[in-house]
């Protein structure tokens, strides 16, 4: 940590170059240059990456050296001996129609990279595989099908098809490549490199790949004392990832157990739980279980017990780095699955850190708040790859968007440490670049200094994101892939995003956890998503009791906001089931036949300071009020986008979509103002006039923080405890004031 | 009719001024003139209007009279006399929460008009009325709640409400002032007006009131005998049609039966079916069984009561006017409920002609296609009334539109005659209107001149619409309130839109007309609707059954064109059940975790005639690929707008939404075409270049009509059976052209 004692009152002047809390990769065959890139950085830890060994003079250099450990692969001549001691993935077939009666014939690996994947013969496909009708739901009795030929070849064959009806194949599938492998030879043309192979997985269900996992980990480490940071990448199971047969992602959830199984591990959890297992539990009609499904009480006990499989297998390995006097690093990613670094168990593994690749504000925090760890660590982008370091790309405006994007959730909830991944040779072919990334290091070191890592001021009341998963997906909801766009999900995950920077507290919270009430400290619930997925919630506003417990929440005088389809769950006249809160209900087509008088109001607190029209994204539901008394502050053709209704003592907002914007993050800021029923403070609650600049306030350090979210710049005037701040930023920069107390 | 002994070989010449089949509208004051007008446009007979009288001089003029004649209001003196025998419409209160514990009262009346509405208090309110938890569900014991006060002072008083559930009160209400006379007080100030009076409704259901109808009707013709034709406006039953407390529409269905209902009716029922009814059957959650609701069986059951029940009595009526020498015809409208004008009674009635108004091509269609009567007739618009003929309006306008509107639709299926409403003396001051209309006249009566009625040219193979409804709806699907704009419905209303003019034969399908299997006769189904209605299908698609009908009738040849949210029905992995058909599905934000990498074809049969970017309305749905195969010809951002799939020996169409417009007419011809696997035919089967222009053509008489169904002039080139015809028409010209034979 750096020095603390500099008198917070006075104008904080520059801190200067220092060092520390960087982290860089490094490589083979740049000795002579490896001084001076890391002294330009303050740099003070090093890595590898996948595909880049670690150069011997590491040892001498004064940093700490991470390097990266597989659990499930990169022991190839441990997975050749072993190949029945593999991964396996719950995968289906095409959804194949019957044309006429009587035999069909199902390829099942069609649309499936047979590099990637073999078909689980050998195990009991009479127990482990399933042919299910999906015109009548019926699962076909194992006589009624054959399985016939290996890999590429294997087709099922029902026996007595009906013409109209459609099929499934459920089957288990080896890995036998590894996921995060072929994305990485298909981005880097790996194919081409003979120095390269193709690593198959193995699995630490099986004792003896388990025992040989453990073991070697200890002697690799008596081989490796240059190693201060055992950076595990991961652990032993995949998000589920699996690819098409032109080698293209076919499947991507960051978030998926598909790829967690194996006959062991399953006859385990029933062993241990006394369920049994049915293949559909997985297949879940083709959507894996995505975390927009609302979860069955089937997916919540695979996870939690896989979970506590992983983390009793990470405790292990990480007390033999802590006995040879090394830390244990996390990877957030890649074979993470089972780790559930929001879940009870994290801290019990004993982990000294996390680091995570950083892509946007969400991704920061989800990285940023893990509790349980010593410290977290945020890698950002560009990862030094061809892909972004050529004639055509543009790294530094990678990075700076990268450094403004993250830089909202640092000053909410700061990383520990930042990194960078990839080839530092290539990277240093860029030297703009590299003095720019020294750059963005210095105010990250800086930032610590001011603040001294003290909490930021936040607003007097905290807000409740409500949804089916509750903490365990803190910072995780509504994602599909790491931080990539979806248009269907990217109008809810603004709503995340926008949070991820401004100055409230965020409990994240299921519908069990507000079953008795909700939370006495919670001011302005927030429930967002699509209809029926798991984050607006599904079934579970079935449930009388979670309507009566949000009901009387605002009634008493807390607030609701809405985003989307909110409380969607279809009956008794209503399609969200909160529409008596919210003022408005979705137009399902059914209630044309009312008229609706839809009241407007220009003018409103919530949208003071929004420059153009509201951005609500291109999916946007219809919706309409109910109420003469809803509000409508912004809408489409017949269709509200954004609207208020006072219900009892309470305040509820609806919005269609809320996509990441500075504009719309201000404006989520001031609907949880308002719905709260406090917006009357919010004029000197140290927010800038312009809502391009956030602000943090350090009360304890004395000093605030005001910060450029855009790459142009920005001159405005915050307003906080009675004072007013100038603030004049360059693009994408940020200044540091003392905070003033004034007189009386 | 007029003189069919031109030779059809020769190009046909202008007929000249012609009479007959036009109805104009008529009242007191303006006699002179009278005679003048008549000649001018030809008319063959008059009417008078709701609120005008027929002037004294019509029984001299040689044309025939309609008369007026109302069966459920009208009388005052018999409704003050009888208040009684009113009809009711069941109703729900606002859904009221509970804030807290305990008592709760619910103003059943508030945002309802109480000039039109007095609740039924004196009915047993412990049977007919009823108070439901829409948040549990349940129904609440009569001995939870007590009714206090009367009309707008209703009060209901649930005694131990639970804080956080929502409550409704479902009651019945006394219609005392009828929904069309409120609408025409609104629209034309009556209430400035001494001389009206603000009429009740009395109901057949009561046999005083019933015998009194029928006795009057022979009294009634026995004084008026200058009346030829008695204009039923109409019967007994209202469609659904309230207004809030400002008596702006509150609700609106023109199809609704909520307004049918009287206790003795109910009873009647109940004897007669054994049914008992639910409150809640009429209720409905609410949504009062919008037609775009999947018809519950006790609905239907209603709806097939109340048609016997009319149809008994209008058999009646009309049998008392055919003893008097008298034609009877009911306008399709108003008090139009329990006819059923596409239902199997229908044609017993006795009718002789059906009068409607005309609104757009469906709406034509659905007139002039009623089977079982004499002659059909159309109104069109404009209406003679003060909102359209002032020095703003655009009388002459609205007439062009009109007449290129219902033209498509009466070169598929003529009208036999068209006439107009409202006041002739209004319209009279606007000479150049009354030309137009004049020659419009004369363009309908030399329509029926060269065609003589021929049924036109349409193509080898027959278009089933598939939905809940079937023939029962017929030209009725989609529409809310009588051709009037819905957002929602717009893009599926666009459909039929197009079909009204198009050279197609359709049949009206339901469910159960295909439960065995798809007509033979039929090429193409179409299934078009947003999810969940009636008119996609609903829970229809649950049943195995269905779903293999429609896939082995594609697979063996047929063709599928879906539109919007066809066969929406969530099961087994799939929104879309008929998926595998389409190749593409609903996305539900369940499957945002597959990759789709979908085909896309710029250059398609389909697409040949589109001048700009596909338009399918603003509600969308998001739609993606589920096939490898199937070829994309339109897209949104990241979602499907048009796509092609084959299927077996069969193809498949998938379209986001279809409002009209020429370009999509066109569109939809060309899908059928090409669906039906017959797209090579297309060419030369008398289709314009210009999808503006539209052709029909008669074989028997050796002619064709080709029309400009736009406002701007169009020259374009028909190809039809191995001929070129140019046409070149005016803004909403015609042209009759002679078939040519061609040699060899």
């Amino acid at each position: 940590m750096s020095d603390h004692s500099k008198d917070a009152a006075q104008p904080p002047t520059t801190v200067g170059h220092t060092s520390g809390r960087v982290t860089l990769p490094v490589e083979e065959g740049m000795d002579d240059r490896l001084t001076g890139i890391l002294a330009d950085l303050g740099a003070d830890a090093v890595r590898n990456s996948d595909g880049t060994w670690l150069p011997e003079i590491v040892g001498t250099l004064p940093v700490k050296v991470y390097a990266t450990r597989f659990c499930a692969r990169g022991d190839e001549a441990w997975a050749v001996d072993h190949l029945d001691q593999h991964t396996s993935i719950y995968v289906c077939s095409d959804r194949v129609p019957a044309l006429v009666d009587g035999p069909l014939r199902i390829d099942i690996m069609a649309g499936f990279l047979a590099d990637q994947l073999r078909p689980d013969t050998e195990v009991d496909v009479s127990r482990w595989w399933q042919v299910r009708d999906r015109t009548t739901g019926e699962v076909l009795a194992p006589s009624g099908w054959t399985v016939r030929g290996e890999g590429s070849e294997c087709t099922v064959t029902i026996a007595g098809a009906h013409a109209g009806h459609v099929y499934t194949v459920a089957f288990l599938a080896a890995q036998i490549w590894d996921s995060t492998q072929i994305y990485n030879y298909t981005t880097n043309h790996w194919e081409n490199d003979p120095t390269r192979v193709k690593e198959h997985s193995y699995n630490v269900a099986f004792p003896d790949t388990w025992n040989h996992v453990r073991d070697d980990l200890g002697s690799w480490l008596d081989a490796h004392p240059e190693v201060d940071v055992v950076r595990f990448t991961t652990f032993f199971y995949h998000f589920t990832l699996y690819f098409n047969d032109r080698a293209q992602e076919k499947y991507v959830d960051w978030f998926g157990y598909s790829a967690s199984v194996s006959v062991p591990l399953m006859e385990q959890f029933e062993a241990e739980t006394g369920r049994v297992i049915d293949p559909e539990d997985f297949i879940d009609a083709g959507y894996h279980n995505s975390s927009f499904r609302p979860p069955s009480p089937f997916f919540l006990a695979w996870i939690g017990f896989v979970n506590r499989f992983v983390v009793e297998k990470v405790r292990t390995l990480v007390q033999i780095c802590h006995d040879k006097g090394r830390e244990a690093m996390m990877f957030l990613g890649d074979n993470w699955i089972g780790t559930e670094p929001y879940g009870d168990l994290f801290a019990t593994t004993g982990l000294d850190a996390v680091v995570g690749s950083v892509g946007s504000a969400a991704t920061t925090r989800m990285i940023s708040d893990i509790p349980g760890v010593r410290y977290t660590e945020g890698r950002f982008l560009p990862y030094f790859f061809p892909d972004v370091f050529n004639d055509r790309g543009d790294p530094i405006g990678e990075a700076n968007t990268s450094w403004i994007t993250a830089r909202r959730a640092i000053m909410r909830s700061p990383l520990d440490r930042i990194g960078f991944g990839g080839y530092l040779s290539l990277a240093a072919q860029f030297p703009d670049f590299m003095a720019r990334i020294s750059e963005i290091c210095q105010e990250f070191r800086d930032f610590w200094e001011r603040s001294r890592g003290e909490t930021p001021q936040s607003a007097p009341f905290r807000v409740g994101i409500l949804n089916a998963w509750g903490r365990s997906r803190s910072w995780m909801t509504f994602m599909v892939a790491h931080a990539l766009y979806y248009k269907q999900a990217d109008p809810y995950l603004g709503v995340v995003e926008a949070l991820a920077g401004l100055p409230f507290q965020i409990d994240w919270l299921s519908f069990d956890d507000i079953a008795e009430g909700v939370p006495e400290e919670i001011g302005v619930i927030i429930n967002a998503g699509a209809a029926g997925t798991s984050f607006s919630g599904g079934p579970a506003w079935a449930d009388p009791r979670i309507q009566a417990v949000i009901r009387r929440f605002v009634a008493a005088g807390g607030g609701l906001i809405g985003v989307g389809e909110p409380s969607f769950h279809i009956g008794e006249g209503a399609a969200l089931q909160l529409s008596d809160i919210l003022g408005v209900d979705r137009e399902m087509g059914w209630s044309l036949s009312t008229d609706r008088y839809p009241r407007t109001e220009p003018d409103h607190f919530i949208t003071a300071d929004l420059g153009a029209d509201l951005e609500v994204g291109p999916v946007a539901p219809e919706i309409v009020t109910t109420s003469a008394d809803t509000l409508v502050l912004a809408a489409g053709e017949a269709t509200v986008r954004l609207s208020v209704h006072s219900y009892g003592a309470g305040r509820a907002v609806y919005l269609a979509g809320l996509p990441y914007s500075p504009d719309n993050a201000r404006l989520l800021a001031r609907a949880l103002w308002w719905a709260a029923g406090r917006e009357q403070e919010f004029a000197d609650s140290f927010v800038a006039e312009d809502p391009r600049v956030e602000v943090s306030v350090y009360p304890d350090s004395g000093c605030l923080l005001a910060a450029n979210t855009v790459l142009e710049p920005v001159s405005t005037v915050v307003r906080g405890a009675g004072h007013d701040y100038r603030v004049t930023l360059d693009a994408a920069g940020s200044q540091w004031l003392p905070l003033v107390h004034q007189q009386g």
